[in-house]
């Protein structure tokens, strides 16, 4: 069986002039970044086409160590659907360079499902993230620098901040830290950390920014900390926000590159899916919009959380209407949510998986709460049965929806064709009034409770210590009118990792609200979330080399 | 007065594709970065042409704060000899971003004589610090991971271990730092800190390296620390070099920009040049000669640091033999040398010009050691006068060398054509025969002393207790073969910063030896070196700005 890497480096890769001419981009308007990759002008966003143009929101059952292969089926459906004569593109987030070096190795797809060139698609890229590295850092900087001015004083109580640093590493020994050390000339010390690249709020700001203006102000908007006697500090009051877009003069322009099938991808932004939104930027959803008639996006994780915060929070800043979801699955995972252990889902157990289906009909009903009707797409492992399948159809059917095999890892696009004609069916139909789960104006709690018990089934929600005083620091700060972004675990559609299928009687409990108000949410906190990965007992790195004539091996 | 930036906005920048074929590189080699920057492979360098070329090293006097302007020397002087009929490219260091947002605002010339696009060259450039940065922090975090492995622990003592992390940000409060904090699942504490990313011995080693295989070899070498039982541990034990190699690919190809006449400019890498090399790449330099019939370059700081590391370690690893050095000084400088404090030197005063040109002479003579005969470059400032130059060029006779004023602040290439005139007959005259210093099969200890008496003018050497056993330890690692790097002060010939003009009677303190066995070369430590700048109190990132087209200003 051919890696992924194999398959990558064998594909007939196009020039990205000749991807851009079929979204009827002229060459003048690229920047290249080499060949294969490119920048698109943000002035190519057309508002009228955006408005147009269908959106289809790939979500996943809760995720489980089997594996779903929701960026793998996003891009098999998005060549499906330009082989059914449906002009699409697939619009996705960037892979972050710390985890290919940990355990996943790369994030472009799979098999005869993927994004090219994978190499530099997983290594460094555009620089996008090393320029969110960058600004994040600035900032960080110019609050350890203010700490110790005599002029410019802000008197930023250092127990205060908010703001940590970031680097784009699985490196757990970053995570907590004593900074300031060696003496005056060397800062003030205090404790802080790192998280890495893709949990920064400036990842969080860039993929939510309709322009450089938007991005500048919000990126002005960064709460870092209080003053001794109690006034809140942003970052414009460092004046970094200027500074700070400046380095993301690039970054906020949307990456065009090619599926294996010549299909255009747009791949750009990765923020956090727990304690951000998951999704790539809006600028290149609308870039894809504006140039083809299909767009196919991907949100992190299962649809109680990409999802939910993709139509709740996304969907409202850009003003954008999806008109399908299509959610994914596995056999495996689902025999997984039924009960059995890894080793287990690889044999045939209907009973385990009917059981796990469990976890699959709440994600159904979920994304019918936004009035989208979902249509399941079964990511196809080799050993799944006839049977298996059945099972999977009936459940749908009663509720109403359809399910089909994706084979988009062994055969590409060709492996989705029946899903894709589903899925313009219902796009086509338009009898779908993609409607929010909540309004923003109601209060935090409010907002808080109405996720928990109607998306993710909790009986309640309990407010620990810290969170109720986060209330009140938000509503002092005036920002009760801010979308939630819960951070939970991906797991269990609980906020207890261990609870897998469709968790029952359980209360969801919030034990800190974090305040991201440039990106414009509060982001209640459920539980342990990592924010900065550690490398594991034998990295990844290990088997990654270059040879002489600078080709790359061991990314998958 | 325009501003710099104002004057590169306002050029009218030519696309870098017509930048290439005045080098007879078609676009298809090309790697292009947007429209005004591109990549050149490798496979370009041409060792047959690399012979036939001839190579023009720009350096200084001792720098001072009234500056010397050897980057916008060299920038004019490459302008002047494309204008009086030689092909001739300019071959640069690339810009630190960290500086950038301190004071400097920026680093590509000045005036007339600048590259361009100069925000893009300041702000990520081709994103070669960001690679650096991140092959750095990978082998960091390999360290630190390798420290808690139960099935492939080293048995490395953290005490040990020499290997900081880098961020490419003037972040005084990184330098000394306790990490691995918050328990047994955060790592093992330690401590440490962060160097500026130029400070990098990875930066030093992509300089250095011919081509991916020797990138590889050199990374391997890297000398991390030593075993609890004393075995010293390099990168390769970790297994980093291939993963950091890999995240080198695209660095490790020189960029190609232009100047503001459209003079090719290869701008690639950035060392330190006080703890290092402090010159661009050696495959910039070789491309540079493979490409054009003239290369001008430049080193960092005074002829006694950049000079000296240029001839005795880059040009012997290349196998280069430059043909003529020119040494950039201004009156301002001169007369601060002489004694005047930095609010006089705007005046005329021919008694202290004439007492500072002793510091200018100390550099000729210094030239002529490796058998160079010197030009004298005086870089214009519009108060100086006749007496000023009269006086210089009445020294520089006495040595038997030509200096020229350079006017290409104010004229570009205009200003400088008397001095290309005198460069290119030193070069076409071909009587120089380029001798390094010292042999490196002799010992250290030799070096050392062979350029402090002979370049820096001190009576002897003194060690301190840890260069004597940092000696021992360099015996022990089989490394007495390497070069000497010396990590001295720029500020004096000496290792005392006060003491300007032609220090005499002192001797150089050696305190530490450090080891940079993936570069290829150790360092003497003869003073406070500072690896991690900080931020002023009003930093330049206050005028930093960007609008809504994205223009960026405030850069200088």
């Amino acid at each position: 069986m051919k890696r992924d890497i194999e398959i990558a480096q064998e594909a007939a890769i196009e020039p990205i002039v000749e991807i851009a001419k079929r979204l009827n981009v002229s060459a003048d308007d690229l920047e290249l970044y080499g060949k294969y990759k490119a920048k698109l002008p943000l002035s190519l966003i057309d508002e009228d086409k955006v408005k147009k143009a269908k959106l289809i929101l790939v979500s996943a059952i809760s995720p489980t160590p089997a594996g779903e292969g929701k960026t793998t089926t996003s891009i098999g459906l998005a060549m499906a659907m330009n082989k059914i004569g449906k002009q699409t593109a697939v619009v996705l987030r960037e892979p972050s360079l710390g985890p290919v070096f940990g355990i996943k190795g790369g994030a472009t797809g799979g098999g005869y499902s993927q994004v090219i060139p994978m190499e530099d698609i997983n290594l460094h890229f555009t620089g996008d993230f090393a320029a969110v590295e960058k600004a994040h850092n600035l900032l960080a900087a110019l609050i350890d620098n203010n700490l110790q001015s005599k002029k410019h004083n802000l008197n930023l109580d250092p127990r205060t901040i908010a703001w940590k640093r970031v680097m784009d590493m699985n490196d757990r020994s970053l995570r907590d830290t004593v900074i300031g050390l060696g003496g005056t000339a060397n800062g003030v010390p205090r404790e802080t950390g790192f998280d890495i690249t893709a949990a920064s709020e400036v990842m969080a700001i860039l993929c939510l920014s309709k322009n450089i203006a938007d991005l500048k102000e919000k990126l002005g908007n960064i709460f870092v900390g209080f003053t001794f006697d109690g006034k809140p500090i942003y970052a414009r009051d460092l004046n970094a926000h200027g500074a700070m877009a400046a380095l993301l003069k690039d970054a906020i322009k949307p990456n065009l590159v090619q599926t294996l099938e010549g299909t255009p991808a747009l791949i750009h932004g990765g923020p956090f899916a727990n304690i951000a939104q998951g999704t790539n930027t809006l600028v290149a959803t609308k870039m894809g919009m504006s140039l083809s008639d299909y767009v196919v996006t991907e949100a992190g994780f299962g649809f109680d959380l990409g999802g939910e915060k993709f139509l709740d929070i996304k969907a409202k800043y850009a003003g954008l209407s999806p008109v399908a979801v299509v959610l994914v699955a596995t056999t495996r995972a689902l025999k997984y949510h039924g009960g059995l252990s890894l080793k287990e889902v690889g044999s045939s157990n209907v009973e385990a998986l009917k059981k796990g289906l469990e976890n699959l009909e709440k994600h159904i009903e979920n994304a019918k709460l936004f009035n989208i009707t979902p249509v399941v797409a079964i990511n196809k492992f080799t050993n799944d049965t006839p049977e298996d399948m059945a099972a999977i159809v009936e459940v749908c059917k009663r509720h109403g929806v359809m399910a089909y095999e994706a084979n988009v890892w062994a055969e590409g696009g060709n492996g989705a064709l029946e899903l894709a004609k589903a899925v313009v069916e219902i796009a086509e139909a338009c009898n779908t009034q993609f409607q929010p789960l909540y309004d923003w104006n109601e209060s935090i709690e409010n907002k808080i409770s109405t996720i928990s018990t109607r998306i993710y089934g909790a009986d309640g929600v309990d407010y620990q210590p810290k969170a109720k005083s986060a209330l009140k620091k938000i509503a002092s700060l005036g920002l009760n009118h801010l979308p939630v972004c819960m951070a939970k675990t991906q797991k269990s559609l609980s906020d207890n990792p261990n609870m897998l299928g469709r968790p029952k009687n359980f209360t969801i409990t919030v034990r800190d609200i974090e305040i991201a108000a440039g990106a414009g949410f509060v982001v209640p906190i459920t539980g342990e979330m990592m924010r900065m990965p550690g490398l594991p007992e034998e990295p990844a790195s290990n088997n990654i080399d270059i040879d002489s004539n600078g080709n790359i091996s061991g990314l998958f």
